[in-house]
């Protein structure tokens, strides 16, 4: 065997090793609202070696990757046809990212790529990079997949100066996509557009991150919240905020939607992400809310601080210090699959249920935003256990 | 034995433990262009106990570390009388950083610190901090160090405001420096300034990092060039960008050369680094390019995206997400040894060959700057592949 041949099928091995690993509830992690998992559901290390490598001896005789992946992350999260999909935020080397899609049966391991990454259809202004996409299955009939489109601020001399849109695409068979105008809004530029899957008084409507600067004085951006009749035509003539930022909270510097809102019997649940700003730059963790069923632009319960916050090696990734989920999926049953990535870098999965995550956001104290204030809330429950404990000296060690 | 006895002898035999310790391929690695290796090549461990210790048990007598030693970074890398040698920068806890020279047999490991660190002179404008040093071994005779020398910008109130120019220092031995004044250029500052090792047209000639705003309109920074007559009177009159920045690359807010350009058949290779922005600062990462033989300021190779970018706990260190380069070594049967900090803490080296490098360096798509025209890239190489594959089950799994 040549040594070309003899490293593609070692490569091979190990990576086909490294799909089939069955993953593991994480033992050592407990909050009783969601389990964690061992192993990341999807890295740059499960990315196809004939995406990477020429196959040629001819053109490849010493058989060197060609174009690396630097990272998959950041996954859109759909059941289809019964598998679990998820749309990869896929990095070369270069910098640029794609869309990609994985499935897998179970949700939990075994996810494989399509041969092919996705053909994203362009608008007339190009986009140079395409990311974080959230798949909407509407009650129209399609799926729809809204995702920042990043270009070169044409106004500003400074070279970084980047202009982020909200790109909208829908398809029938996540394959091939349909592409559909930018969507408009109030502000200058936006990220975090999550379509609503419902129509809400007859019109498509839409979670907004609108940046700051541009929202009327005072509201400090956050989630917006807007609707348009026409999603061919996609504007929204007006924004109002649904989850405000705050002083001194998870979301002090950002906030933005995260998973297609999950619709319950008790509201629509959502998985966000907040920001603050730190030594070591911006600190993303995840956080949760419901809205009310017949507005979407209420919140009706807002439990206090982070959902889920970056653990052990999640810390570690090109972007250090991240998480974020723009998918998750909800079973029939009640099952919940909360698709995250770590630090830009990985994708990872949770599992819980709907109960479990109602209970959580409807029982946990919301955030009463001073030190004094938190101080009482766990007195509260600090007696209010110790009175259960008593004399219970096992309760007691 | 006294305990003042007792741990010297213990920390000697860990030492040299370390030290001695082989360094090994590490097979988890693998793209086919470079190796990686399990160890580092030199880490503050390395650093003599007695740089760090005062051995007298009457002065010391626990035993305490006098002056610590924070990290060992950025290192210029020669080879001279068959040994490799690294000019390291050396950083005291107190911030300053030095030259310090080690060297090994194989360029490994074995790396072991020289007894005294180098003694710099200075020109009539005192050096707060000095480092990252490029030697070249110039046709004229000399090896040339150049580093960067910075001090406080007496012109800025702000106390952090610094000036940062290009020290130029000649040596025989390496061991003993003959410092010559400051590099003057039209930009205001210079950092990751490179000697090219031959005369052009006659002249020294210089890769230089102007800083941005003080070179012509619209040339948005990059890596220039420029030559001068006398190099002890080193002074360039003008700066042509021989690559620039760009915006959604791996180089989009700063780049510069980093190892001293090594000659082949086809051109003059380059590692060079670049740094983007990102919510945890910025990122630095390797690149490669080749210039023109008979043109070294013309590009005529450039890969997309990033040569070698930090990996696992290389991505953790005083100063997270960084790797750099100034130093590799081409020997005579192709083999090069490419040396890398990560993190601002400790050096690495990679290994991989002329043949190889150019292979990458030519054969690799060079950068499109637009998503969908990465994802063709990619389409092409897959379905070349794929056709390869064809309906071989071994290849699919």
């Amino acid at each position: 065997m040549s040594s070309h041949q003899e490293q593609l099928q070692a490569l091979m091995a190990e990576q086909k090793a490294l799909i089939e690993r069955p993953n593991l509830v994480d033992k050592d992690w407990h909050n009783g609202i969601y389990d964690r998992y061992v192993y990341p559901v999807l890295t740059d290390e499960h990315v196809p070696l004939f995406w990477r490598y020429d196959f040629s001896e001819e053109r490849n005789p010493d058989f060197l990757e060609r174009m690396g992946i630097g990272c998959t992350l950041n996954p859109g999260a759909i059941k289809f046809n019964g598998r679990y999909y998820m749309m990869v935020r896929t990095e070369g080397y270069d910098r640029k990212s794609f869309f990609a899609l994985a499935s897998s049966e179970n949700g939990i391991d075994n996810f494989r790529f399509h041969d092919y990454p996705i053909v994203m259809p362009e608008t007339d202004l190009r986009d140079t990079n395409v990311y974080d996409m959230r798949i909407t299955a509407h009650e129209d009939g399609y799926m729809y997949g809204l995702f920042c489109t990043e270009r070169k601020d044409q106004n500003d001399p400074d070279l970084s100066a980047a202009d982020a849109q909200c790109g909208i695409a829908r398809s029938k068979d996540l394959i091939n996509w349909e592409r559909l105008p930018d969507l408009k809004t109030p502000s200058p530029q936006q990220r975090n557009v999550v379509l609503h899957p419902e129509f809400v008084n007859g019109e498509y409507a839409f979670y907004t991150r609108p940046q700051d600067g541009f929202i009327s004085a005072g509201s400090g951006g956050g989630i917006g919240w807007g609707t348009c009749k026409d999603i061919t035509k996609p504007e929204l003539n007006n924004e109002t905020i649904v989850d405000e930022r705050a002083y001194h909270t998870i979301k002090e510097v950002k906030n933005g939607a995260g998973a297609v809102p999950i619709k319950t019997d008790k509201g629509w649940l959502h998985i966000a992400h907040g920001v603050r700003g730190c030594a070591a730059g911006l600190r993303y963790v995840l956080y949760a809310f419901v809205c009310d069923l017949d507005d979407p632009s209420k919140v009706i319960a807002s439990p206090a601080g982070h959902f889920l916050a970056p653990l052990g090696l999640e810390r570690l990734g090109d972007v250090s210090n991240v998480v974020f989920c723009n998918g998750a999926i909800a079973d029939d049953d009640g099952k919940v699959f909360i698709y995250y990535a770590s630090s830009d870098t990985r994708c990872h999965v949770a599992t819980s249920t709907i109960d479990k995550l109602l209970d959580y956001c409807f029982n946990t104290p919301s955030d009463p935003l001073y030190s004094a204030d938190c101080v009482q809330q766990r007195h509260d429950l600090i007696k209010a256990n110790l009175d259960i404990i008593g004399d219970n000296q096992e309760l007691r060690y």
